[in-house]
């Protein structure tokens, strides 16, 4: 009797699994059924497809040495037969059999196993507004909607764009319409910013800058209510705020776990409807794995289930059900949530809670955010970087981070350290103070970004470092008839020297050299709003001023992070 | 009275913890001495100026708003009295003072103090070689020097250099002088590699390979005998096995910590002379702090006392003995050891212990070696990296992780997740198979190179990949007339061809296709050398080769590898 392995699902973890096992247990008979055409594939490079960055769709199923892993792939090459166009009915946990479909001939039977692999991934989130079944109305996460949205591009049918949902797919994907093919997007989201969930709200102006400077506009806190079409085919998205004209639209609205067919066979399933597992990747029944886009996984930072449908996650669990399968003990503690977008100019990447998140999710929590240089400010080439930690105030422990920059690597080099600390181990701030990461001149800082947000946090908890973000400094500026502060602008004269000659009475130009040698009275008694270049100086100057006894408000990231929100005095 | 403290050393740690201090503690009285001119300069940032990247010396001793560091600055800024050219001659514990000499005007005093900090640093170790003091021999540490050798290459006076020393500080100047000045270097080596210590043997060929490249000689193994000179200036290096033209020599064999102060004043001292501190930054006297380039800290690795002269550590370091001198409670662990340096066309980035290192230490170590895309296969931007880990083989605990890549900040990326997880706690294998580092196809593939290393390394701890590094295949290859090894070239034939011609009855080009599928007959009983490009494939036919009953000997990284030595079949 040979060992019967069947897998539901040939996207990413499921060609995983089954290889990995294969090659562990050669003599396993292992099946993969999908209920697709296309098997093992990159969805996540489908906004690249769409930009034209990636010249053929089947680039995208293909090793790195051009063959594409279609059936016969796995059948030649990995020992595993696979049926697409084949999809599971029901799951028999006491026959151990699933009940499966082929979608071409309609015919039906019972496939036998002994282990069975869930890997039944996700599906976007449609809103069930009227005309989303109109064309050119689509989601990206299948390889034939990339092709028809290519195509469209390319044929020059597509004028305007509504991207629907602001995550990661839906930016990507204006991203690409916009700055490829030049189409004009909008994009519409219910929340009221852009990444909601992972960037901040005063860094998710960031991302909705460089939006603008695109051209590409954003609809924030916004509702889409129904699509209208003109012979069969999308013409204009009506929203509760406006309407749209569109030849394309484009639901990115997020991802719904696959799990009915887990929740009928009466396994273990979460609320929102993922398959709930152990650190082994197994079901509430040990002979049926799951894993990917279909199953809840544990937070390491809130401890609660929580869910984070990417491919990487998948692959990575992929190899760990396969070893299981074939008999192993491999484990799966649970995620911290690290991500990485490319947007036109600016990438952002960030790891664990936001502010926002810590904050719902009953954290008495503080963030900071610090504008510095990647490298060596001597050295030749660099480019100024965003971070933003996230501390709980008692205990001093770091929730998350997240960040913006032009230079996507270099951001990414900060967010991933963080991310290994706290997928090991509870870092507090000093951790991250002390964290060594790698250093010389054109690499890092030899204080670098990632330690000096600590210490901005440190002083924040110690009461030597009272902040505003750009957008909150911005807000206090443009209400000074009425909070009547006394804004001093702490950078050299030859940078604050325009505002100060504009608004002579309100915006005053007063250097860290000024303030800290007394040369320039300041009031009695004012309360200060305090800003320089990017937060150094005016620290430096916030300290004097409060032993002086003026209670100080000072602007995190200075007229860097002003800039980068699109502010401006 | 006023709380008195006085800091002895002026470069990197001491400004820190003197500045530090003072913004905790404005009633503070706190003076720095320094035996030299200039103080607080980026040190790192002298190779750069050599180059010519930097253009103004005086950029690094300047803030980011070109405001010069002088002691002016440091009065009137930060409040520390600032006394260079100030030699500290002798501390009396009992007393409480450190008598010190005016270099200029030759006038001692005794300086009392609460709170002393040493921030000795080290001086470059100089083989007392005859001939080491003629005029055109430097060392790269002070501003002086750098100067200097700039401006001898600016007036064209150097033709050829010789560099003594294949570290960090010798092969960024080596860079410097050939690629800016197009001077001709050669550097000399006494250990048997480049980058000694912190790169393997294998990675560090190809460095070396970088090097040869840009045809700067390596002359490793070999020792410095003498210089010569005319008229008092340096014209000739001699080793143990050549002579060498030069008019300017460069001595950057490490560095040896002073201690000389500390130990003289009976605090404790490490064998090799750094002054012992405890977590605190404290020395043996509570009152006597010291940090950076002259004291010994915990190696987090292998948990033995070590050294590391790295001004990221310094800064780190001064701000927490800041904290403590006002009062504070702040503490450094130790290091594991991260470091980064940019070549030719290719960037270097580690951190832990090398394979050499790992054994030396007495652990049962084995390190893997793969070459792959630093982002997604399919996404067009992408670099081919290499990363190299070090595992102790019962345990499975890593030890350390080495890269190389042309894409420093990708390197730096994977460098500094690996190193957060070292910090902070002893992960195994399985824990950087799992490793969740940002994902996105601009930024890594969804299964990351860093995952992928720690996945061929469990591979090879199971027994499935009998591993070769690139130079080890090569050697094999060459001795093929001895070892009758039966030669495979696993690539698609595109790729194996041209080799496979040019040596029929030696390079068997079988792709993995063929093998898998037994479409070409392997003789029985032979053993096998397999290549492949990256050694993905090589793996796959490995292990059908393995279960058809041959020995297997896999080349780890493939020809990417073999390329990147320099190699050639």
């Amino acid at each position: 009797m040979s060992y019967k392995v069947l897998v539901i699902g040939g996207v990413a973890l499921g060609p995983k699994a089954a290889s990995r096992c294969k090659r562990l247990m050669p003599e396993a008979d292992i099946t993969l059924i999908d209920e697709n055409n296309y098997i093992s594939y990159g969805g996540c490079g489908l906004p690249y497809y769409i930009s034209g960055e990636i010249n053929n769709l089947d680039d995208l199923r293909a090793t790195p040495y051009h063959t594409i892993r279609d059936p016969q792939f796995f059948a030649d090459m990995k020992g595993v037969k696979v049926k697409n166009q084949t999809r599971a009915l029901a799951i028999d946990r006491a026959a151990k059999t699933v009940l499966v479909k082929n979608l071409v001939t309609g015919q039906q039977e019972n496939l036998p196993y002994d282990k069975l692999v869930l890997a039944t991934g996700a599906k976007p989130r449609m809103p069930p507004v009227p005309g989303h079944d109109l064309q050119g109305v689509h989601s990206v996460t299948r390889m034939e909607a990339a092709g028809i949205i290519r195509q469209a591009c390319q044929e020059g049918k597509v004028e305007k764009a509504v991207i629907v949902g602001a995550g990661f797919i839906g930016l990507e994907v204006a991203v690409a319409l916009a700055d490829m093919w030049g189409v004009e997007c909008s994009v519409v989201e219910m929340m009221p910013q852009m990444l909601p969930g992972v960037l901040s709200a005063n860094f998710g102006k960031m991302a909705e800058h460089d939006f603008a400077q695109h051209k590409v506009a954003l609809y924030a806190d916004e509702k889409v209510l129904r699509l209208e079409g003109r012979e069969g085919h999308v013409c204009k998205v009506i929203t509760d705020k406006r309407e749209l004209d569109a030849q394309l639209v484009i639901f990115a609205a997020g991802f719904l776990p696959n799990g009915q067919l887990a929740k009928e066979a009466g396994l273990e399933v979460a609320p929102f409807g993922a398959v709930v597992v152990n650190e082994h990747m197994q079901s509430s029944d040990p002979d049926i794995y799951a894993g990917g886009d279909c199953c809840a996984i544990p937070n390491l930072i809130t401890g609660k289930v929580g869910y984070l449908p990417l491919g990487s996650l998948a692959n990575r669990q992929g190899r760990i059900i396969g070893t299981n399968l074939a008999g192993g003990d491999s484990t799966f503690a649970g995620y911290v949530g690290t991500w990485a977008v490319k947007l036109f100019d600016m990438s952002f990447c960030g790891v664990g809670l936001t502010i926002e998140r810590a904050r719902k999710e009953g954290y008495d929590a503080v963030s900071v955010a610090v504008e510095q240089l990647d490298r060596a400010h001597f050295y030749p080439e660099k480019n100024m970087m965003s971070l933003e930690l996230v501390v709980e105030k008692g205990t001093r422990r770091v929730l998350g981070m997240q960040g913006a920059c032009t230079a996507g690597d270099a951001l990414k080099a900060r967010i991933d350290a963080v991310a290994g600390v706290l997928q090991y181990s509870k870092p507090t701030l000093d951790d991250i103070a002390n964290l060594e990461v790698a250093y010389a001149p054109p690499f890092a800082s030899a204080m670098d970004i990632v330690n000096a947000v600590a210490n901005a946090a440190d002083n924040v908890l110690a009461g030597r470092f009272n902040t505003a973000t750009a957008s909150e400094f911005m807000e206090l500026w443009k209400n000074r008839a009425e909070n009547k502060l006394f804004f001093i602008d702490a950078r050299p004269k030859a940078g604050s020297k325009a505002l100060a000659e504009q608004y002579p009475d309100a915006w005053h130009g007063i250097s860290m050299e000024e303030i800290i040698t007394g040369a320039v009275e300041i009031p009695e008694h004012v309360d200060v709003a305090l800003i320089c270049n990017t937060g150094l100086r005016s620290y430096e100057a916030e300290l004097v001023l409060q032993r002086k006894g003026h209670t100080v408000i000072n602007s995190m990231g200075g007229m860097q992070a002003v800039n980068k929100i699109g502010g401006s005095v």
